[in-house]
C-alpha cells in the first residue's frame, strides 16, 4: 500500500525540513567557542553549553532567545565569573544577527508543496519560539502553501493527538514529513499516523534517538523533498 | 441592547485579566534598579530599560526571556561596560525566579468562567512568549474552562480577523474581555466585534493608548470579572 493511500492531511516540519536552521546555530556556536578559547578548549565549552541548554529547557523552551541566555550563563561559568562585558555584548549581537539572517529554503521545496497542495490539505507543524518561527515563516513566503500553521512548544504524542483532534481527522489520514526522528517521526508513528523521514545533514544532539527506539517502527526514509514529490507523482500516475 | 445579545464566543485575555502578571515584572524591575543604583538613578535606569525593550521588540517579542536579555543589554550600557559578572548572573536568576513563580488567579475568575461557559464558547487569547504562556496556563488550571486557547505574538486587528475566520464566526458574535485598551479593546472594536475593558491597577507603558484613540469607540468598562458575571446574570434573568 502506498504511504499516500487514504491520506487527507500532510504535516510538514519547517526547521531543516523546509528551510535551513540548525546550520545557523552551529555557525554561531563556533563563534561562541572562539570567544571563549582563552578560557577553555572548544569541546569542553561545547559540552558545557549543551548541558546548560538542557538544564534550561523547562525554563526557556526552544529558540534563539533561550540559546542566547544559555550562552551567557555558560560563559560566566566557564570563565569563572570573568567574562568581559564586551564578550557578553558580542553574544547579544550574535543572537540578533541570527534573527536577522535570511531564510534559506531547501531545494525543491516550493514546487513539491505546490504539487502536493493539489491533492492534500497541507499544514506546517513547527516547534520553537513563537517570535522566531513567525519571523522565519514570514521571510520564507511559504505561508500560501499551507491551510494551517501550528507553532507548538513540544512535539510529543500528546501534541500530535491534540492536533489531529483539532483537524478532526483520524490518525490514518495524517502523514507527517520531517527531519527529526524524535520530534517528527516517532511520536507520529506511535499514535498510529504515518511518517516520512527526510534527514538533514546536521542534527542537534538533543534531537538524537536511540537505535532501539526505532526498532519495529514503520516509517519511510527519503533523501529529499524532491524524492517525496517523485514518489507522489508515481503513485498518482498509477 | 445588551452586550451579550447575539454573542456566541467570548474571548478572554489572560495576563492581568485572569491572573496576575504585570506586578511580577514590576517587582523584578525594582530589584534590577537596585542592582544598578551605584551607577544610575532609578528613573533613568527605568527609562533606559523601556527604551531597550522597545528597540528589541521586533527581535524578542513579548515575554520573560526578552525582558532578561533587555535587562542585560541595559545594564552593560548604563555601567559603561563595567557590570560585574555577579550582577548578570543575578539578572539570569531573577528571570528564572519569575518563571518559577506561582500563578495567582484574580478574584471571582473561576466562578465567572464556570457560569459563562454554560452559555457561550469561551476562548483564551493571550499574547506573549509560547513557553511563558503555556507554563502559566498549566499552573493556572484554567484550561478546562476554555474551548480553545490561542497564543499569539501580536494582538492587532489582523490577528483578531484571522481568529474569527478560524472560529468561523461573524464579528458581531464575538465579545473580547481584557485589561489592555491597546491589545484587547481597540483592535476588537475596530473590526466590528464587542469588547469589555476590565482595567488592572498596573499597566505596562507599552500598552498605554492616547485618549484621542478612544474617542467614539464603543466598549464597556467594568471594574472586575465579578461585575461581568453579575451583568450576565441580570441579562439572563430578564
Amino acid at each position: 500500500m502506498s504511504v499516500f493511500e487514504g491520506v487527507k492531511v500532510i504535516g510538514f516540519d519547517a526547521d531543516d525540513t523546509l528551510w535551513v536552521n540548525e546550520t545557523l546555530f552551529r555557525e554561531v556556536e563556533s563563534k561562541f567557542f572562539k570567544l571563549l578559547e582563552g578560557y577553555e578548549v572548544e569541546h569542553r565549552t561545547s559540552q558545557e553549553l549543551f548541558k546548560t541548554e538542557m538544564q534550561n529547557l523547562d525554563y526557556y523552551g526552544y529558540g534563539i532567545k533561550g540559546f542566547m541566555l544559555s550562552m551567557i550563563e555558560t560563559a560566566i561559568r566557564i570563565t569563572s565569573w570573568k567574562i568581559p562585558n564586551e564578550s557578553i555584548a558580542e553574544i547579544l549581537r550574535l543572537g540578533k544577527e541570527m534573527m536577522e539572517a535570511p531564510v534559506e529554503i531547501l531545494p525543491s521545496v516550493k514546487e513539491s508543496l505546490q504539487e502536493l497542495k493539489q491533492a492534500f490539505r497541507l499544514i506546517m507543524v513547527t516547534k520553537g519560539d513563537l517570535s522566531d518561527q513567525e519571523r522565519k515563516l514570514s521571510k520564507s513566503k511559504l505561508e500560501k502553501y499551507f491551510h494551517h500553521i501550528e507553532i507548538v512548544s513540544q512535539k510529543k504524542e500528546e501534541n500530535y493527538r491534540k492536533l489531529l483532534q483539532h483537524l478532526d481527522i483520524d490518525p490514518s489520514a495524517f502523514l507527517m514529513v520531517g527531519n527529526s526522528l524524535k520530534s517528527d517521526i516517532l511520536p507520529v508513528v506511535n499514535i498510529g499516523a504515518r511518517a516520512i523521514h527526510i534527514p538533514y545533514h546536521v542534527t542537534w544532539e538533543h534531537e538524537n534517538v536511540e537505535e532501539t527506539d526505532l526498532e519495529n517502527k514503520d516509517y519511510i526514509t527519503l533523501e529529499s523533498i524532491h524524492a517525496l514529490k517523485e514518489m507522489y507523482s508515481r503513485w498518482k500516475s498509477g
